[in-house]
């Protein structure tokens, strides 16, 4: 394509409104525009990234035995009414009526329409397992959609949906799945990790996120650096690990006056961070308040401390009223020795000797505590956070920590919907059996956002090839003013475009600063310059975006030096 | 692909509520699965023939200059109400609130979402002309939606806007956009007419439809049979023609109780349909009431006397009591000899010697009237439908008419949304301009009913080459007790896949028949049957769904047999 050609209105400025680099560079680099808040228009060159990523899901899912289908935007409220999710669900359900006042939802999910279809048109084990998936729009109304298309109301989803009647059936597709999830990432060039997460709401046995890595990403997830080993932050195990010192010191106070905070300590008192505790006082199961300890560099991590029988379900930290009245000072002076409600703490406080907490007197902590010694040996559990060098719980090496964005999800839903819907189908003995089922989704178009947080620099996106919605960008200098260049610019294009590479072809006769800022900026991955010097001397000027490679190319070489480059 | 990985859910008996052929095929053949009113699933082999016809619409779309964007479905109104289309719309727009209650609405078209992006984005005469397309599902709350998909409310569609700051641009596009539209129905080998049409409610200047010819279409087309010219039958000119004979009858009144059809005069008298006609009174433009006369054997096409001047706009019939008062006589008697109102006449009743009417007494009529000397000279209009037979307003020779199914629509629409919301552009004089705008639609989804209803017959589907869902059915005839059967089967499967080859493979083990059926049922072009008496003689049996071509081939050519028949 020529760029007189593309609609591609490029920003010299960073847009006021956009937080992250993904939403900054997709507006302006002219990938989207917003019409409204959450709703964006994708743009020639955003959309054609769009359909790249659409194509590879869709030739992964094909590959995997899943078919195709398409269900309506538009859903029944019956069916929600049906799952129960009717009522369930919050604002982010777009409700509306038709003209017949019928109710109905614009769909953010669409289990309860396949279910329908499954319960309908599949009566027998002879049908099964199948795996049925769309590529479809669907809208969330986010009370305050942000960061472009990455959290947008509407937006392209692939959501696939199968069905079995044994478990090692499901977990057979669920593997599949998780499979075609890999190649599809690979291929897209992206780095990602599969990982362990929570079911949640959403409930459930099995559940694999796929997370995009790139420092913007909101989930920290935790990976082993000698192995396999990945999981959400919320989900990984923190190993026990080391055997506890014997204790070295006596136990003494220390007036605190005014110090509410690990780091208050730490800085006043010139003690490791890691021989400080932190007591936290939470509501109990039986009523009454549990205390939960961990180190002072660590966190509580609250999906573990609400699994744990003590703790009240949902997880709520204690009032101070009730903190003084439990322990006799405020929350910052908080700690085991001579506190009267059950205390749990996490296997890395229980190694500690020697180690630092309240002395529940308001501007009073002690030094040198040690179990056994102190206290009673305690009651342990997994309540922390891992961080970074912990050991891996699938004892393959350490965790490392990286930010990642989640574009992918798999579960194994079990029969939460077939249920509820009446999904049987009659087995080999002529017994009608209720389904169980699987749901895997990606967010097609958050793809696109999640490739940009990872690949780009000052300048701009720099795509993977694969991604690219061009893979070479011609660049001629002065083109009105030199006929062999502009000859030359269109021959190579002809060229390579014949060669089935896609070229987008810089005719507007700007300045090369503006074209090679603004191919930078779309992040077209191979730059060619045709300019009057060079061609004197027989060459073209090749420069790859990602920096790698750059130098010139005698002309005459020129397209098959570059297909060869491309791997085309 | 294989039948047992393929969720082809197919019926032997026709649903009761579907009224045409094809929703009635594709809910038995397996293509769609309703939803809810006006909601429809594609399942996997509709959604394959979906797409096909997108990915024809998007190829000659791009060759045609056209630039492929997606914008959101959902659409703020306050865009609306700039275009004044808030107020002007109907039921059919699906209007909802979202979470904070601002008004939005599922967009049915989308003039002013891409009028606003290009007000936003396009400041200089440089970048025109574009041409904007997206390839979207839309919504049309229909009131009573029916037909499958023919008629449903949440459809997939094609639409494109160009825009231009002269005429002359805007009627290149037009004319590009005309011929694309050639080529995508040709390429899906479908049977189709460009005609004139109306431009009606959208207004602008000049239009096309584009329609699929068949029996069950919605629309009459003329066409001729010597040319080009082909219209809608609501704009098609009705030519005069013919001199008027001299007068051979006298004028006579005759008894007619109770007759008040031209059927019932033509029956009881013997008189040829030709020489009777029918006076239509209806309200004139300045109040009172106007007679216009066409011949009893045509109709009235109220586009065409709602155009002039001297009627009432829209076009309304008289109440009887009005007639009574005007004529003296019921709808049934009413003819031109003293009637005192003005009178119009279509050409052809112009033309007429010793012709009958209405007396303008209840239960009498005039036989043989004559212009000039029964009656002055009248005033001649276009008013009638043409008919077939009627000479080609081009002067190419003379018209047909056939049914149409209304698959497309191109329209010249000048400055409406382009004015309503600013959209202006700086000439080369530094001008402030507006843009003036095409639209271009084509029903997608549509195209695929409109492809079944031309081509079906008793047994179910009959696809041409490009719609078809897969080329050509493997029909292994026992494949379970005769293991050469199975592996020429396989053999076959693999080798014409592997030529690039959409192949479907029957490995159910049904019987032949079943096998048959479904494969004629879900319209499979060409049908290759292996079985053990063909293998023992070193042929399989070919068979088109066309009927066209059966026979042997020997099975050493039969891959290559069939791909040259594929022309692949």
């Amino acid at each position: 394509m020529r760029t007189t050609n593309l609609l591609m209105p490029t920003l010299r400025e960073d847009p006021a409104d956009a937080e992250i680099a993904s939403h900054q560079l997709m507006l302006r680099a002219g990938y989207i525009r917003r019409l409204a808040a959450g709703l964006y228009t994708w743009m020639p060159l955003g959309l054609r990234v769009l359909r790249r990523v659409e194509q590879v899901v869709r030739e992964e899912m094909d590959r995997a035995g899943a078919q195709e289908v398409l269900m309506p935007a538009i859903q029944p409220a019956e069916l929600w009414e049906e799952s129960g999710r009717w009522d369930q669900y919050g604002p982010e359900l777009l409700r509306l009526r038709d003209r017949h006042e019928r109710d109905f939802c614009y769909g953010p999910t669409h289990e309860e329409v396949i279910t329908d279809l499954v319960r309908n048109e599949v009566a027998s084990y002879r049908q099964l397992p199948l795996n049925l998936y769309q590529v479809q729009t669907k809208f969330r109304d986010e009370v305050r959609p942000r960061f472009g298309i990455m959290r947008a109301r509407e937006f392209l989803m692939k959501d696939a949906y199968s069905f079995h009647l044994e478990q090692e059936s499901l977990e057979a597709t669920y593997q599949a799945m998780h499979d075609a999830y890999c190649r599809i990432f690979q291929r897209l060039g992206l780095d990602f990790r599969p990982v362990e997460a929570d079911t949640g709401a959403i409930g459930g046995h099995t559940s694999h996120e796929f997370h995009v890595l790139a420092e913007s990403g909101e989930d920290a997830i935790a990976f082993s650096d000698g192995g396999e080993y990945a999981a959400n932050v919320e989900l990984a195990e923190a190993v026990a690990e080391g055997e506890r010192p014997a204790p070295a010191e006596e136990l003494r106070t220390v007036e605190t006056p005014g110090m509410k905070t690990i780091a208050d300590l730490v800085t006043n008192h010139g003690i490791p961070v890691e021989r400080t505790v932190k007591t936290l006082l939470v509501r109990g199961a039986e009523g009454g308040l549990v205390a939960l300890m961990v180190r002072g560099d660590h966190e509580l991590n609250e999906v573990k401390a609400e699994k744990l029988p003590a703790v009240a379900e949902p997880l709520t930290m204690a009032e101070e009223a009730d903190i003084r009245a439990a322990a006799g000072a405020g929350p910052g002076s908080l700690g085991p020795v001579g506190l009267e409600v059950p205390i749990i703490v996490d296997h890395a406080v229980a190694a500690l000797a020697d180690f630092t907490a309240g002395a529940n007197r308001d501007g009073e902590h002690l030094f040198g505590i040690n179990w056994g010694r102190d206290l009673p040996e305690p009651e342990t559990a997994d309540l922390r956070n891992v961080v970074a060098g912990d050991p891996s719980p699938a004892g393959d090496g350490r965790l490392q920590i990286r930010r990642g964005i989640e574009v992918g999800h798999i579960f194994q839903l079990g029969s939460k919907y077939s249920e509820a819907l009446g999904a049987t189908v009659l087995d080999e003995e002529g017994r009608q059996r209720t389904l169980t089922m699987g749901c895997y989704g990606i967010g097609v178009s958050r793809v696109v956002a999640a490739a940009i947080e990872q690949n780009h620099d000052e300048r701009g996106i720099a795509w993977p090839d694969e991604l690219a919605p061009f893979r070479v960008a011609l660049c001629p200098i002065q083109p009105g003013r030199n006929a062999e260049v502009a000859e030359t610019a269109e021959r190579l294009y002809r060229e390579l475009s014949e060669a089935g590479v896609e070229v987008l072809l810089d005719d507007r006769g700007e300045r090369p600063g503006v074209m090679f800022a603004d191919m930078e900026l779309i992040g077209i991955p191979h730059r060619v310059t045709i300019g009057g010097k060079g061609l004197e001397r027989g060459v073209v000027e090749y420069q790859s975006r990602s920096g790698e490679a750059a130098g010139e190319i005698p002309l005459a070489e020129a397209t098959g030096t570059l297909l060869e480059r491309l791997g085309a």
